[in-house]
């Protein structure tokens, strides 16, 4: 049908690949398999693994935030149970970029096995910070693009791509069973803020030498054409502060480091000292220095951000977390007046250097309600170019795919339609179907030669929920308690009988948390309470005064009598004491 | 500053308005005032009221559906309790569309007051539906466009508009006190499914005959240009339609007849025959076939949706609910496999003929990817023009405002930010910012002949929010206790004592509920009990084992045992029985 594929039809369906992969004969192969443990079918938590002859790579060890109804879950990890199983095998962890979804698995994982890890400087940097939290070491290498290295018997390379985090990678991955290219994150910036263009030579130099599996970034697929570069965001940025007097006052990821170094820039040239807000936004910013990425700003433009009343609005720019409205983040503090250092002032000029996370559309929306009311001016990435996406959309893949010609194909990192979508793409450029693996993670594909072939749940892809210090202990069970908790509250009711007799030996007790105001209602209490005592009369008489038998019919008579009274169900929590 | 206000370069600030508003002399004058019970910083539960000479007409009565972290709340409500004061005043209500947030506190209202409601053909159909589900009844007025009746001292005349739903209505008011223009929402469209253009030459004369307070829709302030006709969205249909033999599934919102009625008529150009899933868009169809919406429609082309077996694919559409991703909504179902009818196959076309409401970005995202992993075909409004909103966008604005030249202009219908962009915009067209009135809910614009000022919180302006039968009965002390029980669960603690000689009687029992996986946990719960009984050894040798005492040094020992433990912070409910 016509509608969202129209666009492909000026595309004469190119003749398959001319594929190098793997020259050697089908007899003389090893087998490997491609692991996706995360990072499929969901955003977050990104982890794959290679293994062949017995060892194991890991690439990237990311959390994902929790999903709708995952109440009180802090952070969800990859299920890691395959690779403590396989301890002896795991040789090392390489790390494309340091996004959270790519790196904030790695305490937990480190916890469990002991592996060294390589990554670029500002990657590892991230690292450090989350290992000293946790009192965790480790074998640490730092690399950069262009470095090649060996770990176990692979020879990797890491490549320089464009992402929304500075130094971000792809990697080559050569080993006895084949050549694997995992691209990251990644998208094609020929003008980025620090120079450093994607490697598109290597990459093509990688095609002719042959690439057994592809595993390339999804996110974006359903974007038609380009994704603009960052020097749109600095032109956008350029035109703000030519043209106001007033404070600034932007909200952007903190890992967005060249971009940052941007905005200090801009204000460096209009005579604006910088203050930044937010503990991510100080912790990046330490380690920028650290790393040399901001050397060639003098110290003396920043201020520290209780001392910005000194400073005319006109000289001053604060950078702030809370692009994403998170409750307790700075520009949300500052948008409720709830900040210690910001009092924001009409006509302040807040920019959002950032789009939405899909769920977090709603609270964003009310701390902009909020910034309004306070008669601030608001930009936003959907009336000015302020922010551009880090991910490559549908040309740019078409020309990585084009450039690497690999014999497997695998989408990785997006939702599943994403990943269909890729598989689509792929295989208009002329990879055929079966040589196309949409995956789940805990999905092997298993490789041998020129054969593959996805063996469906070859180890656990599941959710591993982190709440509090407990780490998987929190289940369906206790997830759905909460939802039902949250609806309609609880009531519990506490009865001590005498354990012998079955006298009722004091008045039954109850309780209510998050059911009504117990003010209000205590009418509705005091016949609540009538119900117990009738249902511990008819027990009685029936002769049905144990434990279970009680706790039951207390349970039911309670909630048909509540839900007939005020169309709620809260949990019933009987407590029977026997004295 | 140059940014989101540069398209505007092009208008030279216009002389303020030639405004015809109250000619007479204001010793004539009598006095009015405006009263947005709801509707404004908001999107939802739109209710206004103009008051004059002891008279109150309210226009709309809408209910909200529960923000973020409204745990358990079913729906929000305007607070009536100003118009239960003055009973006696309120003289009727007139509907400006049959939209939930327009309509859906009109049984709530009703219960309190009976009042004349006035709503053309549509709304008022859905209205009695609600009243008759509620055992209610009332005075019933079915009005169209062009109708002219009077309430009270109020002249009204109802005055065509666009909108997504059919019927659609705005109010000229006129009274002792002035006149007054209420838009509803709306959107000009000169191509509209049902021919009815919205009445520009009649907004043309009002605005010759003086306007002296407008209330205007500002949903769409932000976004440029025109919103695209209704028109567009049959010529994508159309061509879906053309191009396949699939199975077509679309999703849209019920209440959009008129689309619906289209869909209906491409079914039947295609030789296609209809069947439709889901309350809501069952009730619709019910609704207009009363009303004779769909007379030229056959009988015959409509299939039951337990029937659709028998139909070949490429003779079968089916127009569902769920376009928002509604859990128990048809569409869902389908997507979760829990469709009592309607088993999706692969290469089906499913269709999303809307686009998402605010915070419902992600479970609709959750279902199109569960479509996807049914080799569904998915068509989203971001692919191709399937929807169009229903609101005026910022030229369409620029329109209304150049005819009606109003005295007093209040913008109405939105997100705070939109009533400021609304505000800016109208000034930027000559309206003085001091006849401009950004107004909250429960204000009130009080105006006698030219002059008007807003009396800021004049009656509340308060959600009330409905849990089940209970109005207004769960406040935010409770709404906090189900966020808490929703994070972490709970704890009770319960105990019985001697009333005398303050021994214990019976082991402490605690039970669990969202808190973690007891069978997982006995070895905490069993070092929790001795919490307990050292928490109660403490209070008795200190001779404080009173109620309040016990139970405060309970829930402080154990809320630090599990805190220190656990790094969660569940309720804690201490209960006492004294025997």
């Amino acid at each position: 049908m016509a509608n969202n594929n129209t666009n492909n039809k000026r595309y004469k369906k190119p003749k398959p690949y001319r594929v190098n992969a793997s020259k050697k004969k089908n007899k003389d192969t090893v087998p490997f398999r491609v692991i996706p443990l995360g990072g499929l079918k969901e955003i977050g938590k990104n982890c794959t693994l290679i293994e062949c002859n017995n060892e194991i790579l890991i690439i990237d060890c990311g959390l994902a935030f929790p999903e709708y109804e995952m109440f009180g879950i802090d952070i969800v990890i990859p299920d890691f149970t395959y690779l403590i199983e396989n301890k002896d095998k795991v040789k090392g962890l390489i790390i494309t970029h340091g996004h959270e979804d790519h790196i904030g698995g790695v305490p937990y994982l480190l916890q469990e096995i002991n592996t060294p890890v390589y990554a670029s400087p500002l990657a590892m940097g991230m690292i450090d910070h989350k290992l000293e939290e946790n009192f965790l070491t480790c074998e640490r290498h730092v690399i950069k693009a262009g470095s090649k290295f060996k770990i176990g018997s692979f020879k990797i390379e890491a490549i320089q791509t464009n992402h929304s985090i500075a130094d971000s990678l792809a990697y080559s991955i050569k080993f006895p069973g084949g050549h694997v290219v995992h691209t990251g994150d990644f998208k094609i910036d020929y003008s980025p803020l620090d120079g450093k263009v994607i490697d598109l030579n290597r990459f093509s130099q990688l095609g002719d030498e042959g690439v057994d599996v592809l595993l390339c970034d999804s996110t974006n697929v359903m974007r038609k054409g380009y994704t603009p570069s960052e020097a749109v965001v600095r032109e956008s940025i350029d035109e703000i502060f030519d043209n106001t007097e007033r404070r600034i006052i932007i909200a952007t990821f903190a890992s967005n480091v060249h971009r940052i170094k941007y905005f200090f820039e801009a204000s460096m040239k209009h005579n604006r000292r910088i203050a930044v807000s937010g503990r991510s936004m100080e912790n990046v910013l330490a380690l920028s220095r650290k790393l040399g990425y901001l050397d060639d700003l003098p110290e003396s433009i920043f201020v520290d951000i209780g001392e910005i009343r000194k400073i005319p609005d006109r000289n001053l720019t604060i950078i702030t977390t809370g692009s994403q409205g998170e409750p307790m983040s700075a520009l949300t503090r500052m948008a409720y007046d709830n900040h210690k250092s910001v009092k924001l002032k009409k006509n302040d000029v807040v920019v959002f250097s950032s789009s939405p996370i899909p769920g977090n559309e709603k609270v964003i929306s009310q701390v902009i309600n909020k910034l309004y009311e306070k008669e601030v001016e608001v930009v936003l990435a959907s009336t000015m170019d302020v922010h551009v996406s880090g991910h490559a959309s549908s040309e740019e893949l078409k020309l990585i795919h084009t450039l690497l010609r690999p014999r497997h194909f695998v989408p990785a990192h997006g939702e599943y339609r994403h990943l269909i979508e890729h598989a689509k793409l792929s295989n208009k450029l002329g990879q055929p179907k079966n040589r196309i693996y949409v995956m789940g993670n805990g999905d092997a594909l298993e490789v041998e030669g020129k054969n593959a072939r996805i063996n469906k749940g070859f180890t656990s892809g599941e959710d591993v929920m982190v709440d509090g210090y407990g780490i998987g202990d929190v289940g369906s069970v206790v997830l759905k308690d909460r939802k039902t908790l949250s609806q309609s509250g609880l009531i519990t009711v506490s009865v001590a009988l005498d354990s012998e007799s079955g006298s009722l030996m004091a008045e039954p007790q109850l309780r209510t948390k998050g059911f009504v105001y117990v003010e209000e209602h205590q009418d509705l209490l005091t016949e609540a309470l009538n119900v117990v005592y009738n249902t511990i009369g008819k027990s009685a008489s029936a002769g049905k005064l144990d434990e279970v038998s009680l706790t039951r019919a207390i349970k039911s008579d309670m909630k048909t009598f509540i839900y007939n009274k005020t169309k709620r169900n809260p949990v019933i929590i009987p407590v029977i004491l026997y004295v």
